[in-house]
């Protein structure tokens, strides 16, 4: 059957998450709803399901049909349903079944940290604004030994009994425009809200309240209890989705 | 009587405009609701009076007051009330008798255009976005005519009695990131929707409806019903003022 593939952004800030949930707006949801007033109503695969005011600049959702589908016009139709809060950057006929979660090798997120104590009206809806002084040295140390293969089942909420192994190929600090922390960080695949949890873990080594060598020791306990929490999720983006081809 | 400056940005898009009015919410009403809980009532001047939906990134407010002022407190206070959407960068002592608004000596405004058919969530709240392609080339060009001192009339809105002649220093076009063109504006000062007149009618030329050469002809014709209306205020951000010291 005919498989297209649908690459998305949005702005999280109005949605409970990507995932569709009864009696609340979801970024599903909208697209659905959008895309069956075209296409007849199918199944649709997410590489990334986002949790509530969690952004995407590059998510990927996969739908098969036997119906005929003219994609630049389904793209503009998409476009002009949701807009603004949600674009379709493109769409495109993919490999006959193709399924944008199973066949995701890779995400990558970026969470941001405003370091300062003015707020920034411009930054607030994409950041995490953090007036005490962070050591973004200490903050990269941290952030080294979560790169490899390990259990993040401290850093994992409700595991429940799925794997919290997980393999990190990158996890980095750096300092954009002044006062602006960017965490870039890429794995195979994440589980909940795993990447909040890193930042949280960070910006309390950061500020100085745990030392570097906490962060292994955290990680090796397996114990959620023994985490900072979660980052809030309005500093988070998805940001891309890496396919084999 | 000691006199000080705050300098503030803000997002628009929750605000009818800098200036109070009676049963709506302005940006000099947040503003003063703070200031008044610490320093006693006092008059402040504004260097620009931006539009409902305009945005800053570096207002300027004066006030003056015989009261003891701790700056760097009343800076965060003023912060704690008023973030995110409005964010107080400094907080100083000025000059005896130092006014925002008339000691200003120049205004300098940035105004985005999305120049793509796809939307960006991220974008959305702080450009305009125009699907058709515009001709940065030709834009340029009519914003030349802009450059100097002009009677602007044909793009300011109810000019009234008040002279409409206006040194503009700087009006250029520039290609941001790919998609987003921004339209760089620097002059003595505006008067009312005059450079959101300005962007439209770039507009017009850059998407070939009207030649370069319209643009002088209008200007002359000092007529505001041969201008293209104003463009959206959500694109114009006052991205700087200046004062000779």
């Amino acid at each position: 059957m005919p498989t297209y593939r649908i690459d998305l952004a949005y702005n999280g800030a109005g949605f409970h998450g990507y995932a569709r949930q009864p009696n609340v707006r979801t970024v599903q949801g909208v697209l659905e709803e959008a895309l069956f007033r075209i296409v007849d109503r199918v199944e649709t695969a997410v590489a990334g399901r986002t949790d509530k005011g969690v952004h995407a600049r590059a998510q990927v959702v996969s739908f098969s049909t036997d119906a005929d589908v003219d994609t630049a016009r389904l793209m503009r139709s998409l476009n002009r349903q949701l807009a603004p809060e949600v674009a379709v950057s493109r769409l495109e006929p993919a490999a006959d079944g193709f399924n944008a979660r199973f066949d995701a090798t890779g995400r990558a997120y970026t969470y941001l940290v405003l370091n300062r104590e003015a707020p920034d009206p411009f930054l607030a809806a994409f950041s995490w604004q953090c007036p005490t002084p962070l050591d973004i040295g200490r903050m990269n140390l941290a952030a080294g030994h979560f790169v490899g293969e390990h259990d993040f089942a401290s850093l994992c909420r409700k595991a429940g009994e799925r794997s919290t192994v997980r393999l990190v190929r990158r996890a980095e600090w750096s300092r954009r425009d002044g006062d602006l922390l960017a965490f870039d960080v890429a794995a195979s695949s994440f589980c909940h809200q795993m990447v909040r949890s890193m930042v949280a873990l960070c910006v309390e080594v950061g500020r100085g309240r745990l030392s570097t060598d906490d962060v292994p020791a955290i990680l090796e306990a397996r114990d959620r209890h023994l985490a900072k929490g979660a980052a809030p999720p309005h500093g988070l983006t998805l940001v891309a989705v890496h396919y084999r081809h």
